[in-house]
């Protein structure tokens, strides 16, 4: 029996993906062989691979104007990636500081550029995204990096900032949970294991005019434009996490885009937060209006009650709900592959745990 | 029904590891969730990555001197990771050229250190490993680099030279087909998707007085010193390939271990050259001491026949034979997973295509 599986990521994945995964585990439409046992130049592979830039090109309404890479490493080494392709080691870049994948991608630009952070709500503790206003940004900075939605935190950016530089945005944990247009961003980019599909697998949308920079010393297999000009098979890439990003985007087309998940998304965080608040026995630390659909937060009034309710989560199959070491409490993660159904249970349950020990 | 699948890579997998990944996609033991739904923080993918990295150690005896590394982004990540963990960009470093994987990893090393190819065998097209003694070793070399089977010429190293700088070695076709003596080696890296598992994970086993020299600006995330101190879970690693290295290690071990596989491995290698070289249809390029035990490329005496040969081979479920688009020809490669049913009934194919067309 499948649980309810509230992972921040790696993450659900839809059954029906899974199921297609395994049935087609051993022999790939008949070729008698597995996906991951094909070479990535065949032809098989080949169309697996079009078909899935073609869908998320579709999905997102990305424009011609832009490579649509798949490539390893993670966010994490788009961290790196970003400042080797955009900028130079004495150039100014911006960044936007909302919680603790902010602080990481800080981190790496500052041994690879002059960071100046423009704006952070580290002070309240990541509560909120700092007010466009008050942001300082840099006359002359190579880009200006956000995270859009803050795993951690559960910190979202609800509106895009303009931005003179181009703006670069971390959507690891929010790509295809809603509509974007692309073309506010230079490069937008995205760890597949949220939304997308399993780990070791990296989105990453850059505005071809910003490829083909990069820094002397920078790594080909790092180069954006080496991977766009070779359809990001400059080396071998992560064929089966590709083949499945691919089910997991034919998946989302069939339910309806974007959009609908959108729609799906919004109702499933209105309905946890409203559970949330309508409680003195469970809080929200994000203010309101920067709140994540995706990622949820909550703490219990009396913290030594936590194990017991992750103790009664797991009896409910109510599973990976603990929240991350560095801020504690709870997280539920609301990724599009989370059912409507799961987070009515969750939400019964935090009335029957609130009924037990409140 | 299956195939016999003799691609290069990403390459057959054992049935049995593919059999029980299907058993398991959908539910790993009762959990309710897929290995690849787990956070890789998890109990149970802890579980998986460390059973993985022990069972590597038990089979190829890697001592506690040496991290054994799970990382992205294949052979062609280390081409650059070996410069940066390695040396600083005066430094100079000796590569030895026996073919095509050589010729990236020198033109990625030219761009982050001082490259001498110390031995090649460009100029007789890579048909063989170039004699020890014709080496010109440089003085201070941060390290050797060899690429110890290559897969595309199938040159294999069948001794490892002695040097004094640390011996780095890229083994991505032949890591587990044979033992080997890890202490005769700085670095061994080796891209999964031949032996190990799937595409898009890297194994790098690092002596670990070599790590922790890193030179500035190396991002985090390819500091081998990093990755060894995080387990290889500095960022979230690439888990569902992880999870199946594990399975392949464990069939490995309960096939007798990498011994085993050395006797199996020489008998298909050596049945196949026979065949070839009692003919006057087809040909080896490679001289005979030099031959890849993994890796037979061959070539028809009258190439206008190659297309007719891979259909004729198609049809009888022998799939990718097609040799390298850079050398042409024929190439068979005769991985761990690849059985000795599967050699014998390319063997009786030879002989048939060449009755019919010799």
């Amino acid at each position: 029996m499948r649980a309810f599986n509230f992972s921040p990521g790696p993450a659900a994945l839809p059954d029906a993906v899974l199921e297609q995964a395994r049935d087609e585990l051993l022999d790939y439409r008949g070729r008698g062989l597995s996906v991951m046992e094909m070479s990535h130049r065949s032809k098989e592979f080949v169309d697996i691979a079009q078909s899935a830039e073609a869908d998320l090109r579709e999905l997102l309404a990305i424009g011609d104007d832009y490579h649509v890479l798949f490539v390893q490493g993670g966010a994490s080494m788009q961290f790196a990636m970003v400042p080797f392709n955009l900028c130079r080691a004495e150039d100014t870049v911006d960044y936007v500081h909302t919680g603790s994948w902010g602080t990481k991608a800080i981190a790496e630009a500052q041994r690879l550029a002059m960071v100046n952070v423009a704006a952070s709500s580290e002070e309240t503790n990541f509560d909120r995204v700092p007010a466009r206003e008050t942001w300082r940004l840099s006359a002359n900075a190579a880009y200006c990096h956000i995270v859009a939605n803050e795993t951690i935190g559960g910190v979202q950016f609800h509106e895009f900032p303009e931005t003179d530089a181009p703006l670069v945005a971390d959507m690891s944990s929010e790509l295809l949970s809603r509509p974007v247009d692309v073309t506010r961003f230079g490069v937008i980019y995205a760890g597949a294991q949220k939304n997308v599909g399993p780990a070791g697998l990296c989105v990453v949308i850059v505005r071809r005019d910003l490829a083909g920079r990069a820094r002397p010393g920078t790594p080909r297999i790092l180069d954006y434009a080496v991977q766009g000009e070779n359809g990001s098979m400059f080396n071998t890439p992560p064929t089966y996490s590709w083949y499945l990003a691919g089910l997991v985007l034919k998946w989302l087309k069939h339910a309806g885009g974007v959009a609908e998940m959108d729609r799906v998304n919004r109702r499933k965080a209105a309905k946890l937060y409203a559970a949330i608040d309508a409680s003195d026995f469970y809080h929200s630390p994000v203010k309101t209006p920067d709140r994540s659909i995706m990622n949820v937060p909550f703490t219990l009034a009396d913290p030594a009650l936590d194990q017991a309710f992750l103790d009664g989560a797991e009896e409910r199959r109510l599973l990976n709900l603990k929240g991350h070491r560095s801020v504690g409490g709870m997280r539920a993660s609301l990724y599009n592959a989370v059912s409507e159904e799961a987070v009515d249970t969750l939400i019964e349950y935090l009335a029957a745990f609130e009924a037990d020990h409140g």
